[in-house]
C-alpha cells in the first residue's frame, strides 16, 4: 500500500472500496457460457464461489438446504435464533415488523433471553445433514472452545469462526484463551476465521491451519464499526493485502493454500465482481440474499453485531425484496442494479474481460475511478 | 495512465472522468463564425463530428433523415424495433407511457415477441437511401456476421459493430465465431467497430481495418454495467487511452488514420467538448437526441442493455424534453445546462480556446478540477 | 501546477477551487482592528479591496454610489439596462418576479429590445460623478473599441473590459479586431482587462498594458460556462497561476505591479479571504451583493451570460436576502455563514494569522482539506 | 506533511479530517476489560481521556460534578452565563425554544445584557470545590489577564485559556498584551491553552509552560469559521503535527511533557477514537454531551463563537437527545451511531487493535479511506 503522511510523523496506507475501483476489459472477450463459476474449498466443491453469511436474517437450516441448491455454502450461526429457540419463525417475523426507534433493544432482549442449546445445535445440522448438503456452522471466537466442538461432533462440515476482528493472538492476562493454532489443529474439521484486513494479520491467521480466512469486517450494509470504534479498512485494499498474504504463505509453507474470502461491504453484483479481481478465491455475502423473497428476515437484515448488550454496532435494516434466492443466485432479472442474477454477473464480468476461470480472473486489469 | 497500488502487488491506472476534468483557455481567443466543425471518415464528409447512437429512443428512419439535415450521422439500430415491427410507433408510444416498475419487463417481451426480419432491414435502409442521406445502421457483435452483409446488400454506406465491450479476439471454443479482421476485409462497406475502452483493445480493434473505433461502453445515461459487473473505465481517460493507440497505429501501418470516436457518457454539451480535448475525431450521443420533443422515444431512452432476457444492464429512463432536433443541434437556446445548441457551445469553445479546427482543438490545455 | 496523465499522453494540470483549500494560522496573532485592508490601483486608493462586478443585479449608478461610501469600488455595466432604458426601474422588479422557466427569453428579450445609448452611458456616468465617486464603468471585449472611448469622454476614471474569457491575442481572418495594447496605450483612463485563468494568458494581458487583470470568469454563481462549453479552471489554482504573472512580468518589465483580481467564485467571505491568500490584490464579486436587501435585482442575481440570445452560460438565481449593503460591508451580523460582514471577516483572518496589511497577508500558510 | 502546488509558486499541506482516516486492526488482539483509559495531568489523575467543552450548553456546575463522578473533567466557561447571572437556568431554556432565525441575535443579548461577575465566578467555584471534584474553568485569552488569576484564587486546580486561534505571540502597537509566558509562570495552577493547529504554533505555547495545549478550533460541530473567515486544518493532521511538536519540545525542554488535547470536530465514540490514534493524549468534547437529555442546554448546543456581536462564527444547533450523561459515557447503548457509551467503544477500539494503554494506542496504525 502506498504511504501517505497524515501529519507529524504519523503515516497511513491509501486504501480504496469497491466504489473506487472498477475493473478494465481487455483486447479478448469470451461468451458467458464458456466460463466457469466452480469454487472448492478443502474437499468440498461448489458450482459458485459464494458463501452466505451466518446472520438470521439470511441463513435459516432451510435456506441453507435450498441455497445449497444453487451451488452456494451457506453457514447457519450457532449462536443465533435458531440454537436458542425451538421455532424462532415468530420472532423473526417480529424483527421485521418492529418500529426503528425500539428494534435495537428488542433485539437485544430476543438474544438474550434465551441462552444457546448444545442440543439444538445438534438439531439444527442434523435437519441440514439429512438434506444431504455440505453443512457449514458459524461461531464467534469467545465461545469457540465450547461450540465448535459440538458441531464438528454432531457433523458439521466446514466450521466457520467469525468475529469483527479476530486475531491469532488473542492477548489475556488470564491465559484462558482460545489457543486458535492448537484448536483448530485438534478439531477435525476444516476452519475458516476471520475477519482480518492487514497482511500481517492475516498471514498469522493463515499459520493457525485454517482453510480459508475472512476478509472485513462483515456485514458491509449493516455494521457501524467504523462510526462507532473509528475501525475501518476500505475492502478493495483489504482483499489485495490479504491475497498478497496468501502468496507469503503458500511460499512460506511449501505450498499450502489457504482461501481469501471476501466477507461483507459487498451490496452488488458488481461488488462481487471487484472482490475477485482484487484477489478472492470466494464470498461471503448477507445483504444481496437478505433481498430475497423467501429469505428468513422476510425482508429485515441485520448481523450480530447489532444485539451487543452495551455497545451495539449494527442496525436492523429492511431492504427491498427484489426475487427469489433462485432468482438472486441465476436469474431470470428484470432489474438492472445487480442485486438480481448474481452468477450471471460473474460469468458476463468473465466473459467480458476474456477470462475463463475464477483464479485467471483475479489477474484482471482494474483502474482507480476516483 | 499513472499506476497506483490498491493493496499487496495489485497496481489500478488511475482513471477520470468528463465530470472530474476541464477546458483551460490559454493566450489565443477567435470568434466562433471563424471554426470549423467539419468531419470527414472514409468518402464521407459531415458538417459536425456528432453520431446519434443506435437506439431506438432517439433513431428512427426519419429521425435519421432530419438529423441528417442538420449535419448530424444517426445510425439505426438493425436489431431494434424497426426491423422487427411494420409499425414500431405504438410499441414506442407504450414505452414511454409504461410504468417504472414493469418497464422492464416490458422491453424484454417488444424485442423477444418479433424476430428481426431482414426485408424490414432492407426496407428501411431503402427509406432512408430514398432521402438522399448517408446510411449508417448498427449491429452487435453476435449477429455481424448473418445482418451486416444484408445491410450492405441493401445499400448501408456506414456499418457500425457496436457492443458494450467488442474485442479483436473473441475466443471460442467451437471457434465458429466471427473473424472481425477477415469480415471487415470482405465487407464492401467502412466499418465503425466498438466499444472499447483500453489503448491494448483499441490498438487490435484498429488492426482489423475498421475505418473507426467507439470508446466507450456506450449509453453513459441509460446503462448500469458499472453496478451489475463491475466493469468501467471512465471517459476522459479512456478516450485520451484509445487517441494514444491510434498514434501506435498510425505509426505501425504506415499512416492509416482510424477514428476514435467517443461513445456515451455525453450527457452536455461541455461533456461532448471534453471528449474532443481528450483526443476523439468524433462523438456518438444518445440522451442528448433523446431530449428532443420529436425523438422517436417521446422523452423516454433505453438502449439494448435495458432489453436483455435474464441480465439487464440499463434502465429506461424519462427524460426532460428540451427543444426539436433542430433547437437542440443549432439553437437558439433558452436553457443554460448545455442541452440545447451543442453545435454552438462547440463552436463557442473552440473559439474561447483558439482553435479553429478540431484535430487542433485535440491539443487544448486541460486541467483536473477535482 | 502539478501535472497529472489523464491517459495516453494527455496531460492535465491538477487544480483547487477554493471549497478544496483553506488557510493555516501561524504562531502569531493580532489585534483586528490593528489590520489594514486597503488597496490602491494607478492613483486610486479604497478602504478596502474590494470591486462590485458589473452585473445589473448589484450595480445601478445609484448602488455604486453608496458602495463607495463603505470603501468598494462598484462597476457599471454600460451595455446593461442602465444604459439601454431612461428607467429600468421597472424591468429590474419584473426580472425578479419572472417565474424560473420563462426568465431566460425574458431577459434575451430584455437586453435585446432596446439597444446600447451613447447617450446615456454619458448621462449615468455623469449621475456618478456628481456624487464624488471614482467611476469605474465595464464593457465587453467586441464593444469595447466602440464604447470605451464614449465612457472614458464622459469621465469615467476605471475602465473594465470584461468577458468570460478575454485574451491579448484575437485571431480575427479580417483583422480588424480591437488591438488591446494599442488601444489601452491610446486611453488615457486605467484599464482592468479579464478574465483570464493561467498564467500565460495572463502573462499576454499584462503585457497589453493593464492596470489589472480579471482572473476567473466572473460569475461563479450564476454562470454555467463549465456545464455548457466545459471551461474551467478552478479559482484558487487560476488565482496563484496569475500572481506567478504578476511577479514574471515584474521583473520581465521592470517594475511594473499589475493588480491580480479574482473575479466570481467567491460566494461567501470565507472564500473572499482564500482569494487573498492565493495571491489576489482585490476580489470582484457579485453574489455577495445580490444578497443586499437594496441591490437593484431586489434579490435575483444574473450576468451578461444569462440574457446570451442563442447560447446562454448562466441563469437568474434568486438569492437569500441577508442584510443592507452597509451590513453586508461591516455589519454588524446575526448570521454565522459569512454573508454579513465581509470586511470585518477578512480583518479577523488577518489578525488571526498574524498579519497586518493584504500584501503581506499574500504569503499566509495554507492547507488542502480534500 | 505533505506539500501540493496549488498553482504558480503557492504550496498548501495536504491535510486529513477524522472521516478521511481509520484505523487498521493488526494481528493482536484483547479483551475490553484488559484496557487501561486512565490519563493524569500535572498531579491530577483521571478514569477516562475525556474533558468537556467550556460551553454553557453542556458545563455547569452540577454537570461538571456529575461528570467529574464518570471520570470526565468538564470544564465551566467564567464568561458565560453562570457568572453572568444568578440564575441562568430561564435564559438556557429560553435559549432552546428559540427560533432559528432569531436565536443569534438572541444570544448577542444574553451574553450582553450582564456583565461577567467575579464574586459569581468565586462562588461557582466554591460550588465545584464543595463537591470535592478537581475543579477546571475557561477563559477567553482577551480577558485571561483579568479573570484567571480570580479563579486561581478561588481555588481552580486546572485553568483553561481557549480561543479559537491562541498564539504564544500576540502582536499588539500598543504593548499591552497578555504575555502568556509570564503569565502561566506567575499563575500557581496549571494551565491548557489553545486552540492551534501547527506544528509551529503548538511549538510555541508549549514554551510558555502549559501544562496542555488544545488542538484544533473547539466546537467543530456549532462553528462556521472555515464559511466566514476561511481558516481551517483538518484535525487529523492537526493533532498528528501538534503530537509531533510534542516530541519536539520534549527533546528541546529536556524532559518536559506537554499534553495534546484534541478540541472539537468529534461527533461520533469513532472521531474521539480517531483523534487518540492520530497522538493526542486527551479529548476535549463539545457536541456528544449537548446530547445528553440532563444537559444544561436542553438539547441546544452552541459555543462562544456564536454570540459575537459583529462577527458571530457558530450557531446553535439542535440535537437529538440519546441518553444521560451516565450512559453517554458508559452505556448500555441501544444506539450504534457512535453516540452512547464513549468509553465502551474507546475500550472496544483499544482491544480490537491489541493496545491495553492510551499512549500506546498512539501508535496504532491507521489507513487513508478516501
Amino acid at each position: 500500500m502506498a504511504e501517505v503522511l497524515i501529519g507529524g510523523s504519523k503515516q497511513a496506507a491509501r486504501s480504496y472500496s469497491f466504489d473506487e475501483i472498477a475493473i478494465a476489459p481487455s483486447r479478448r472477450t469470451r461468451n458467458p457460457e464458456d466460463v466457469s463459476t466452480a469454487w472448492s474449498i478443502d474437499a468440498y466443491s461448489f458450482e459458485t464461489p459464494l458463501l452466505v453469511a451466518p446472520m438470521d436474517s439470511v441463513v435459516s437450516p432451510a435456506s441453507a438446504v435450498e441455497l445449497a441448491g444453487y451451488g452456494a455454502l451457506a453457514s447457519l450461526n450457532i449462536e443465533g435464533v435458531w440454537t436458542r429457540y425451538d421455532d424462532p419463525e415468530p420472532l423473526l417475523a417480529q424483527i421485521a415488523a418492529e418500529d426503528a426507534t425500539t428494534v435495537t433493544s428488542h433485539l437485544q432482549r430476543i438474544y438474550s433471553t434465551e441462552e444457546v442449546k448444545t442440543d439444538l445445535i445438534t438439531q439444527r445440522i442434523k435437519e441440514m445433514k439429512d438434506a444431504g448438503i455440505t453443512v457449514s456452522v458459524a461461531v464467534s471466537p469467545q465461545r469457540t472452545a465450547q461450540l465448535a466442538p459440538v458441531a464438528a461432533q454432531a457433523g458439521a462440515d466446514i466450521i466457520v469462526i467469525r468475529g469483527t476482528t479476530v486475531s491469532a493472538e488473542h492477548v489475556n492476562p488470564d491465559g484462558d484463551e482460545l489457543n486458535l493454532k492448537e484448536f483448530i489443529h485438534e478439531l477435525d474439521v476444516p476452519v475458516i476465521v476471520g475477519g482480518c484486513s492487514t497482511r500481517q494479520a492475516a498471514l498469522h491467521l493463515m499459520r493457525t491451519g485454517a482453510a480459508g480466512v475472512l476478509v472485513g469486517f462483515g456485514g458491509g450494509a449493516s455494521h457501524t464499526t467504523s462510526d462507532v470504534i473509528g475501525v475501518r479498512v476500505p475492502m478493495a485494499t483489504a482483499v489485495a493485502e490479504v491475497a498478497a498474504a496468501r502468496r507469503d504463505y503458500l511460499d512460506e509453507s511449501g505450498g499450502r493454500y489457504v482461501h481469501v474470502i471476501a466477507d461483507g461491504s459487498m451490496g452488488s453484483s458488481g461488488d462481487i465482481v471487484k472482490a475477485f479481481a482484487c484477489g478472492a478465491d470466494a464470498a461471503m455475502v448477507g445483504s444481496v440474499f437478505a433481498r430475497a423473497t423467501d429469505a428468513p428476515g422476510r425482508g429485515a437484515h441485520w448481523g450480530a453485531e447489532a444485539w451487543h448488550r452495551s455497545l451495539p454496532r449494527g442496525e436492523r435494516h429492511l431492504m427491498d425484496q427484489v426475487g427469489t434466492f433462485a432468482e438472486i443466485m441465476n436469474g431470470p432479472s428484470t432489474r438492472a442494479d445487480g442485486t438480481v442474477n448474481i452468477v450471471g454477473a460473474l460469468r458476463k464480468a468473465m466473459a467480458t474481460t476474456g477470462y475463463s476461470d475464477l483464479k485467471e480472473f483475479q489477474r484482471v486489469d482494474m483502474v482507480i475511478t476516483s
